[in-house]
């Protein structure tokens, strides 16, 4: 396995009134969590990177943790942190935000 | 796990003359691949989408599925039929096309 965790954030632009992650949040979040990797050393070990649309567009903004697969929706900026130091490093999901999809 | 497998291919474009999986190709091969498993009735257990740059650049057009995390390169759209019915139907990778990153 080539990282530890790999992180996929939707950056799907659908068009209004549809609900969608949206591009503009979506990135503003992949920039966040490679901020938050770059700052604790964990680059080589962990990735997160756009991608396109979950199936999860009605919780979003959506990502999705791999190896073990867990969604996560409403996902806002100043959830990064915790959700890297809580799960991504101690494997500990935040509850709150995890989707039962 | 929403999905039994999860594909994610990179759509990537670089400036020439950096080598990159590419916007085009990338592309094609979701389309591909969501054409195979819709094919197939797998849409609702499996889902390939696009996404960001997978750090496999030098061996792209790449992609890799989740949850075991298998990097595959030089994947070409005739390639999408076999990665399907052996890895994603069958659990056995395509061993010639396995990157090991």
């Amino acid at each position: 396995m080539k990282y530890k965790k790999h992180v996929f954030i939707c950056n799907n632009q659908k068009v209004a009134p549809k609900k969608s992650c949206g591009e503009a949040h979506g990135n503003e979040l992949v920039d966040a969590f490679k901020a938050a990797l770059a700052e604790r050393g964990l680059l080589k070990e962990m990735r997160a990177q756009r991608t396109g649309c979950l199936d999860a567009c009605a919780f979003g903004p959506a990502l999705v943790v791999y190896p073990e697969g867990t969604y996560y929706g409403n996902v806002q900026l100043s959830d990064v942190a915790e959700i890297v130091d809580s799960h991504l490093v101690n494997n500990q999901p935040v509850e709150r935000l995890v989707l039962n999809v």
